[in-house]
């Protein structure tokens, strides 16, 4: 370039103005903290702010006050210098409390910097949402997530559950962007289902009969008939035990008038298949539940799941596209949310960003369960302790799982080639007879995060396999007819988004990584 | 580029190889046939694709076949020649035969050049997956979409269901990518749901409760107790009615054990408002529910709302948001969906690309309420006939936003402004106490496509607001409690997913738009 007085290329690169929000009334935290310069350029320009106070202090004996602004756009709070001229002080520096402000960035006085980014000193207060401190649920910086999951509408103003969504948030796009590139269409399940998976597991039932019944004792005790018998008996008409079950039987029979007697979901793979087998493929998204009164730390009632299914691909594409796709979300998150793992980091699981690190950059290793059963023995045998017995046949406990992958093999571990007896029916079955084509990647904090298999594509051994494992015909006829006109060898696994989230930021407890938990007695909200 | 032999810049574009999917044993027909050159750099490569027969028939006195193959990555299909020593022929041409093949890439013969795209020589069959003409459900090529809501698990195979499937799977991708690029955070708002968003609208229960009675009644059978008498006795104690509504109640009230009486959600709103109120810009896209037993061609009992929640934004914000937001997906389809919107001009809507076309360059028209009143008073002062009455404090009907959409203005038009009698209790309340700062979005061929508003973020508004329409505050406390700490303006929208496909497509009815329709009397798969 010719000497025009232009700037260097190298300042080029970072805009010195910085523009508002599209549609909303400020600048986004985020985009003046995370700059290369660490906002220096800035210096000097008017912006409108707005976010909630993380931490408030008056200063120089009430002329004025530091206030540290969160907006959730990025871990990192702006820091705000409000002069009492500006605003009654008091008003301002409460934990919790909205501001929304018109300012001057500049940078910190010269012996403070480099230990402390561009600030704002306020010019205007556009508005204030204020708090009173004696009542905010939320006033202390260090809550337990275990009390926090009693405010669940007031805990993303927390730093932990803040980090958690913006992760969060990132795999469910990274997830999109996974496939998307990898040309797969996304398609809608359904939650409302008529369909049982696996031939097991406790489903939800939705219903409107419920409505029903208490509109009829509304309207009755509206207009009463003329003596309480009648009542009763009236009552007992629509609401007795026969009416309520044969109702709902006869309904589930013949098409349910309003869907009485109709499921929630327990997962979108078998009615996904259908897509596969269309449109080569394809992956869901979506909810799923069960309705297990199960109290633990890694169960919900409502969780989110992601359901690939591919046609013309057996167990050994299905592997590499789960391996690509947990590789692809971890080097995801150390792309897009540094800041954020590193504050998981520095409170949660000092490990975490290495656990990315590692399965980011590493082959996973593949064996099969008689391969893994092999080893376990193995262990057993070499003085390793299990609580659950080892043998060829068996489930693979959580403690197996945690064993293969993080102290035999401290990486990644495909299993693959299951014993038929403990897998589900539309898993494909081997040449030997013993073993379908189930595989399930386990990795390290987490065990199994993806369950996968090739699905019987052939007829007739998929109709014996239904029949072997007790469950009817006749709910199962869709799902042969995919076999019956036109069968593909397809294969698919699905990925517990949850557990991903747990296996990612080092959280314990299931309940703390979806925006609204629910489990037996909690649905707030 | 020096004399080096090196292919001249305009033939570098285009890879002289195909790579084959990374998970599964085929090259998508799209990758083939989609090219800038229709693929005839391609010719004389070697390679594998699998898909569905759309037609197929033998020629020369059974010496070979054209087959036209489709694998759902295009409408397009790929013509395939198959010769009678590499398959017996009268296996193969069966339409939605699946076919798995090995071929050579051949330019058609010089004559039929510029009308017919590269073709495939198969020389190896991979899999054949047949298909008994006389049983298949699907050999015709066209067939209504009335018939095909009978075989939901089929109908993909179909040209159109196919299209709508690349379409909708481009608008949920376009969403993700619009809110991504603008900051927003994706929000899971809970399916399972103790909050009603309007205080309205039928909602579907959600139980476990008649699991638990039938697992008793199974019981029973099995180990009955001595008399009938007594086996009566037990269920109707179980069952009886008093037993069952009044379980339901108690459990409602005191948050339920395994949440016996929670509800399916109407809108995410609500919810996703907690998040706003923290991480300021964010957003929710998932399956919402009415329990109405509505058989129209636009109501469904499940179907999919994208809800945007914007911190520091008004009504002016939102309206702009919707906007830019709209005419981005319009865009998406225009530059990724063209060939499935030429398919939908050509056999369902002759506007639909123009459609697209004129609303992704137009500026959206903007009036308030009043003045919409006051264009449909001239409009019937000077003789056009609404079946609904026109005047001030009206909910306006389909025919008059028709009328605002189609006729008057033939663009978008966002009105403003509503009467507060006809809208919700969060909306915020305008100075003039009588409207409230509400906006739908309507275009043509769908009238009302988005509904949004500001919120109330004042306490005793708000507080006022529930109390005028008669609810109770204690299910809204938590709701109240964000006005109560920090309250922040916001704003935000919904917009029904499969409005916006039938918009895009031209498609009448709604059950032909989501993969799995769930309306009174169906809950297919």
């Amino acid at each position: 370039m010719s000497d025009t007085g232009a700037p260097p290329v190298d300042k080029l690169t970072i805009s010195d103005t910085i523009p508002q929000s599209d549609f909303s009334q400020r600048v986004p935290i985020r985009t003046i903290l995370t700059r290369p310069d660490g906002g220096a350029a800035l210096s000097g320009q008017t912006l409108k702010v707005g976010g909630w106070v993380k931490k408030g202090r008056e200063q120089g004996k009430g002329t004025f006050a530091f206030i540290e602004l969160n907006d959730g756009s990025c871990q990192a709070n702006l820091q705000l210098i409000i002069y009492a001229d500006v605003a009654p002080l008091g008003q301002v520096v409460a934990t919790g409390t909205c501001l929304h402000v018109e300012g001057v960035l500049q940078m910190p006085p010269e012996d403070k910097q480099g230990k402390q980014a561009i600030e704002l000193k306020v010019v205007k207060i556009l508005e204030i949402g204020s708090v009173d401190p004696s009542k905010y649920p939320l006033p202390k910086t260090r809550l337990t997530l275990e009390f926090l999951r009693d405010y669940v509408h007031l805990r993303p103003r927390t730093n932990t559950i803040a980090a958690i969504a913006r992760i969060r948030n990132a795999l469910a796009y990274a997830t999109h962007t996974f496939f998307q590139k990898h040309g797969f269409l996304y398609v809608h399940t359904p939650i409302i289902t008529t369909s049982d998976c696996e031939g097991a597991g406790e489903m939800f039932q939705v219903t409107t009969l419920i409505n029903e019944a208490e509109k009829i004792e509304k309207e009755l005790i509206k207009n009463p008939p003329p003596s309480q018998e009648d009542v009763d008996l009236a009552k007992t008409d629509v609401k007795g035990k026969g009416e309520i079950v044969a109702k709902l039987k006869s309904d589930k029979a013949g098409k349910p008038e309003i869907m009485a007697a109709a499921f929630l979901t327990v997962s979108g793979q078998l009615q996904v298949e259908t897509f596969a087998c269309a449109l080569s493929s394809v992956y869901t998204f979506g909810p799923t539940f069960r309705a297990e009164n199960s109290h633990t730390s890694r169960h919900l009632a409502e969780f989110w799941m992601v359901e690939p299914e591919i046609a013309f691909a057996d167990i050994e594409d299905d592997m590499k596209c789960a391996e690509a796709y947990v590789r692809f979300l971890c080097q995801w998150l150390l792309d897009n949310c540094l800041d954020d793992m590193e504050f998981m980091v520095e409170k949660f699981d000092k490990n975490a960003i290495k656990r990315l690190q590692m399965v980011s950059s590493t082959n996973f290793v593949r064996l099969s369960y008689t391969e893994a059963v092999t080893i376990l023995e193995e262990a057993v045998s070499k003085g390793h302790k299990f609580e659950n017995k080892v043998e060829w046949g068996i489930d693979l406990a959580s403690e197996h799982e945690k064993y293969l992958t993080e102290v035999k093999f401290e990486s990644p571990v495909i299993v693959y080639n299951y014993p038929k007896g403990i897998k589900s029916f539309y898993m494909k079955l081997n040449p030997d007879k013993k073993t379908v084509a189930a595989m399930d990647v386990l990795v390290p904090k987490v065990g199994e995060l993806i369950g996968g298999s090739q699905r019987e594509e052939n007829y007739e051994v998929l109709k014996e396999r239904i029949l072997e494992m007790g469950l009817p015909l006749e709910p199962y006829e869709w799902y042969l007819d995919l076999r019956r006109y036109g069968t593909v060898k397809h294969s698919g696994f699905g990925l517990g988004f949850e557990r991903m989230i747990l296996f990612a930021t080092g959280i314990d407890n299931i309940r703390d990584v979806i925006p609204f938990p629910r489990y037996p007695g909690r649905a707030d909200l």
